[in-house]
């Protein structure tokens, strides 16, 4: 539909910002409209840039910046007949008169672009620590921050010793790409979690981190940022010649607040299920907008495969398409120093802070058969809901397998597959490969038997109260498995000895625990068929050790504070 | 319920067969009635063993032979309280008095069993070729099978060279096996394609064997087995001291058939969606059981995974519980020599022979983000039934990140996930792991396209009738890509030329191609929208390329025979 205005030429598009959701909006709409006109204006000078990219050019894994230039304006200009502005800001809107104001970086000259459609993709903006005039604090958002980054390490005599302050995903990338350059890197979290892990999850990965030699500061933040140190709010002070502030991001609002567009509840820009902002010319994708979430509610979820496909959808909804949006569910993975970790949804912490009931399940299997060599450990926990069954988040530990886990448990939930309803999944087997029963199934029939209240249990952090009112812990592991460690106060009995023995427990409460869950299942049934009254150790003896180790963790950093 | 002529003991559970599915089925109803008697026979010397293990204690990958015993009757015994029988066949089944027949396989002797419930799962028995007495002919399904090989293998001067019969997944495991242990190996099938790929996905498979080494003989079968050689039914006669019987399986019926149980129309042993026979205190599952298809009918899946699944789920059903027993995908992956090869659902081949109308997506995808080192190509290609969209099938080749795809595939199909909903899974994204718009998002996206009629394609297989019948075939690839090798008639007019040139072919319909598909879905759009009649070459020159070798592989095939 021509504007009202300008009805002697083609329809026109604007798009701020030329990265995932913009570029992915811009193409689209030229596969689905030769006619219409498309311009994309970015601040930065690069658009189309591979964002997610960026840490691995620090690292020198991507040893060639232009790998990180996926698209040049030319090239749009020649292939799609995209107008793509680089250096080129939008300053503000007036959506009355369907106009934006866009200004020239290099010349500071301005432009009123007309629009019919006007697309908002323009990110969002990382949080800073408080600094002082000449600190060598740097984010990194674009190319043009990762060139100062590098030109920064270029610098002759090095940066000495690096600060990280944010231990989220960019945080843990950075910390890990400065440190395999040879750096000094202290990276300091806010939380004593990382990654947005539940404790007991991202113990592991914090010790991990210590373990290549990333030094860590949890429980604590970047109070200010000098020319030379960093301070820390405990008056810690870290000599830094180099600081990243990865300490999360805000949606880029001014641009929506000049247009008077409203936010949501999570502070940015609000969107229907067509992505149309309150302004029904206006639209908004990528990190600036909120998304409806898989778990409810609107919410921020800064991640590029939404923004890509957001991208695209604005673009079929503009040509007058019928587009289904899906929930989010903020599937997100990252390389820790070599470890995987990956998640989706909620925590069991922001679940629980939300005053949801849920149901938790964890479990330690391997990646593949153990009877095929090779087979590597790792640790998934799943939180449902215990009203309806639903998936509600997931978290991931580990090395291979980490991430198809994680993408068949997203494939599910996106798909309204419950958390008993894993148990179906029918994956692909060969030993080499995963399980006959893998370890998604085996997720699937740990919440199948809570659901039913076949099998019922405590939580790591649920024990010592447990234990305290009575119940008598039992580990059921074989002996040769208690070299890996006991939880004190455990009575050892095997399974194989639980018919002949359950008798010296009657009446009390029981707890059992085994390695990882599985055979305290066992006897857990066993004991619940001879009359008892029990519970198993969720996760056994593995998620309890984690949760003590968080437990730890957590009490170190409080008595730094 | 206990049986009404033994009501002064407790229920008494029969299985017969004590791998997969039958210890599945023992175990997990023990975990639920601690009373009933469960008796498990088992006609090899082994229960509970990897049979999916066996050809990799053949290639030496898995070294100690024990690590395939996943379990001991005795073990069975102590934890569970399960009579666990080997060597011991279940002969002759009377329905009406609720008895089997067993008898020992070291001393004879015969004993009836009564049961209240029978569980059935003897597996399928491998086909064999004719042979002459004292052949060196091995079929691999048992520990026993295993051992009888191994001490092949060990004779003094060795086997001399293999034939393998079969090109299966247990086929080509074998032949990978016995290569890399020194041993020269031909590989007979009788189709032309491997694996029950398609055509133009086996054909690179089948390059990758010839190219580590592996002797192929495709669309010819083994006519009959000597002492020391194979004669092929085209009269070839392959000299061999090691001949592997991998011609696929027949289901075990014989006992189903003394109990005059109801066959299903694949030759399986017929069950209701309770794994229920036709005589109600007899259940049926594993290889021997039909199963419900997601495409549709009863039919044979001999997969592991199923067996175990199936296992678990009949034991809820005799205790009482409610089940729900999902379609079966046949979902199956293996390692070919290095390349991995998986499928789930009906190939294209299959789906056309059954007279179903399909839409077909080929991709050749990278296993993560282009621009981070170490991405490895691969093939992926659906099966989508036309009239609801339904994945009927989907195969992959390639090597990393396959089995993800295949899983996710899975877990969207089993749910009820349209062809065209794939777009929508939203999967663990950063550049080591995946792509912002990962391959099974692509495979989506070009589903939706042709459900929408955005998009109109062509196969591999029609293109030649197509040019016939007066299509022009353009060729949009850039410059730097034509080096790879082009397609006999096709003009070479780059996507960015296109708008300046496309009056050249105006009034003609028009097919474009580039390497995989996504450059030449852009000139697709753009010629549409500039009022042409434009179809896109699916998969592009890769899939054409692979399309023309199987295309070569059958006519060697032909000439051969």
């Amino acid at each position: 539909m021509p504007h009202p205005n300008r009805s002697n030429r083609s329809a026109r598009t604007v798009i701020v910002g030329g990265v995932a959701g913009g570029m992915s909006a811009a193409t689209r709409l030229r596969r689905l409209d030769e006619s219409r006109e498309i311009v994309v204006v970015e601040r930065s000078g690069a658009v189309s840039f591979a964002n997610c990219g960026l840490p691995y050019h620090v690292s020198g894994d991507i040893a060639e910046r232009d790998a990180l230039e996926l698209q040049t304006p030319e090239r749009l200009a020649e292939r799609f007949r995209i107008d793509a502005r680089v250096r080129t800001e939008a300053v503000a809107v007036d959506a009355a008169a369907k106009t934006v104001t866009v200004r020239n970086l290099d010349d500071g000259r301005t432009e009123q672009l007309a629009y019919d459609e006007l697309v908002l993709s323009p990110g969002a903006a990382p949080r800073r620590p408080a600094a002082d005039p000449g600190a060598p604090l740097f984010a990194l958002r674009t190319l043009d921050d990762l060139d100062r980054i590098i030109e920064r390490l270029g610098q002759p005599g090095g940066t000495g010793p690096a600060v990280v302050a944010g231990g989220g995903y960019i945080g843990v990338e950075m910390a890990d790409a400065l440190h395999r350059r040879g750096i000094a890197v202290t990276l300091v979290q806010r939380g004593t979690s990382l990654l947005g892990l539940d404790p007991e999850m991202s113990a592991p990965v914090a010790d991990h981190l210590a373990g290549v030699g990333i030094d860590l500061r949890l429980g604590r933040a970047v109070a200010r940022v000098g020319t030379d140190h960093v301070l820390l709010d405990d008056g810690e002070r870290l000599p830094a010649g180099l600081v990243i502030a990865a300490m999360g991001v805000v949606p880029e609002t001014a641009l929506a607040a000049s247009a008077g567009l409203k936010l949501g509840p999570a502070g940015g820009i609000l969107v229907d299920d067509r992505h149309r902002t309150s302004d029904p010319s206006i639209f908004a994708i990528g990190d600036a907008a909120e998304k409806a979430h898989a778990a409810g509610g609107s919410r921020l979820v800064t991640l590029a495969g939404l923004a890509n496909r957001h991208g695209r959808q604005v673009a079929d909804v503009i040509a007058g398409r019928r587009v289904h949006v899906a929930p989010a569910l903020g599937t997100a993975i990252v390389d820790a120093a070599g470890l995987t970790v990956a998640s989706l949804g909620l925590g069991e912490t922001q679940a629980r802070a939300e005053g949801r009931a849920v149901r938790i399940v964890h479990a330690h299997p391997l990646s593949h058969a153990g009877y095929f060599p090779g087979a590597r450990p790792m640790s998934l926990k799943l939180v449902i809901d215990a009203d309806d069954d639903r998936i509600l988040g997931a978290q991931a530990v580990g090395t291979d397998g980490v991430d198809t886990r994680i993408d068949v448990i997203a494939t599910a939930a996106g798909a309204g597959v419950t958390a008993s309803g894993l148990a179906d999944v029918e994956l692909a087997y060969a030993p080499q490969y995963g399980s006959a029963k893998d370890p998604v199934n085996m997720l699937g029939y740990i919440a199948g038997n809570l659901a039913d209240g076949e099998d019922r249990t405590v939580q790591w952090h649920e024990l010592d109260g447990e234990i305290a009112r009575g119940a008598v812990l039992l580990d059921v592991r074989a002996e040769g498995q208690l070299a890996e460690g006991t939880i004190p106060g455990a009575e050892w009995i095997p399974v194989e000895r639980l018919r002949e023995r359950h008798a010296e427990f009657a009446g009390r409460p029981v707890i059992v625990h085994c390695r990882v869950g599985q055979g305290a299942h066992t006897a857990a049934r066993l004991l619940t068929e001879l009359g008892h009254d029990v519970r198993n150790l969720d996760g056994g003896y593995l998620s309890w050790r984690d949760g003590r180790r968080a437990t730890e963790l957590a009490g170190e950093a409080r008595r730094a504070a």
